[in-house]
């Protein structure tokens, strides 16, 4: 797993350096709303959405730190960062916590919290402007929207406190994490002008470990401790949010997890071996449980 | 001023019927998420962006009623009324009423009022790709950022309650209303591939009609009715809002916004007559105050 590590390590040293050059600087008035945008976009997240967009750029034949995957990976962590600020919202998840740190309501105002939020969703598109390629501002638009992204953060919502059942959990997870990873993948496929073939592997592949990796967060949530997991643990339990767990236990949830992972690497195979990095990035995924 | 309210009229009737197609309908699931988008989009706006975004178009050659500015005067609509439902907030300027209805927050809940906003936002961008005008998205971004709406928000809120100079003032209204409206009109230019010189005067005549109808809203907040403004009126003030009436007085205000419509109209010039319904509309705001 370690070269999963240095990939990722490599891969958010380029993000977050262009991601510096992308953003005023912090001092650029108005100095507030620069200061928060920062805060949150470097908190220290571990940048895999960035890494699978350059993963799947070099699996369909780009090159690696090719500038064209760098802003689109940047820009989505940008709409990642987005999502996480406005669902620790106290109207939200009112979360005190993220990546280890105090959240952009507390260590600011919640009125920064949601224009901070607001303008790196619409700094991400004017990033995203850079790539002169509108069909990847609508595929991540589409992921974003209420059919993907949004759609999912508002069944979670919606479901606190009540008793559902695995497909509502499900349609949860696919929209509210695994549509953003999604579309990583599929971005990367986009800019190096892949095949229709490949985008319909590569996006099962990305909704397959997306799906994994909602999982394997709910998992730590129940096991984890609020050190190693960054946030506080066990509150989705507390909050009587809708989990894997909750709805078909641990032992279940790890096996669904598994048999994702599985599935999500079965869809590589028709790359030759020229994808090692995505099946790396995938089985890595899982560790988190093992 | 019938031909401009006409005008208004025609204009809203198109972009009503598009924002209608282009949205999932209400009962697409997630529901409340699309109910609430609607319920804020379609509360009664005047839609004098999408108006100037097809004045603009018509003015530099354009066709009235042409898809493609009917759609980014949809977008722009949405981007506007996302602004609204995240200014309403309790946490920013925490109103109950917007356009004669209760806000979003009020009708909804607080969460669905952020997410609303945020998918508004979302879909709008959704929308302008169907343009394929790459740089007609980079410049509504641009409007939107913290250089433009974002900025403006950010120090009106900051400003509340403090003693401001009439500079401040004018950073916060160029920024959080004539943004998007000096953008309206630059989207409508730019689709009508209209030369470099066209765009320089109309961004200029956009930034001051937009600038003169936010001094206008001030002197309207002030003196007018909750009524005929449709939200609660002398609120600014109770507020300790930055205003241009708390800086210079009512009759500087008038003289001020009088000015401004001038040099909006002189910057059409240019046009050789071919930009009429520019000039109304830019007077039509002044008869507000007259």
């Amino acid at each position: 797993m370690n070269e999963v590590k240095a990939y990722l390590s490599k891969v958010a040293a380029i993000t977050d350096s262009r991601m510096n050059d992308l953003l005023p600087p912090p001092e650029t008035y108005p100095a507030s709303i620069h200061s928060v945008m920062r805060y949150s976009l470097f908190a220290g997240g571990k940048r895999i959405r960035p890494a699978l967009v350059m993963a799947s750029y070099e699996a369909c034949g780009g090159n690696f730190g090719d500038d064209k995957p760098v802003i689109a990976g940047a820009a989505i962590e940008m709409l990642h960062t987005f999502s996480l600020m406005h669902d620790d919202l106290p109207c939200m998840d009112d979360d005190d916590f993220r990546r280890g740190k105090t959240t952009a309501h507390k260590a600011f105002t919640e009125a920064l919290a949601v224009l901070g939020g607001d303008a790196l969703c619409i700094y991400a598109f004017e990033c995203l402007t850079k790539l002169d390629r509108i069909e990847v501002i609508r595929e991540i638009a589409r992921a974003l929207g209420t059919g993907g992204m949004i759609g999912g953060q508002v069944i979670d919502i919606e479901s606190e406190g009540k008793k559902v059942d695995k497909k509502a959990v499900e349609y949860i997870h696919n929209n509210k994490t695994a549509a953003l990873i999604r579309t990583s993948v599929k971005t990367g496929a986009l800019l190096a002008d892949a095949p229709q073939s490949h985008l319909e592997h590569l996006t099962a592949y990305g909704n397959r470990i997306g799906l994994a990796f909602q999982v394997i967060d709910d998992i730590l949530d129940e096991e984890g401790t609020t050190v190693q997991i960054g946030k506080d643990a066990g509150s989705d339990r507390q909050r009587g949010k809708a989990t894997f767990p909750s709805v078909c236990g641990i032992a279940e949830s790890r096996e669904y997890a598994k048999t994702l992972i599985e599935n999500a690497c079965a869809e590589l195979r028709f790359l030759n071996n020229s994808g090692p990095m995505l099946t790396a990035i995938a089985r890595f995924i899982e560790t988190r449980i093992s």
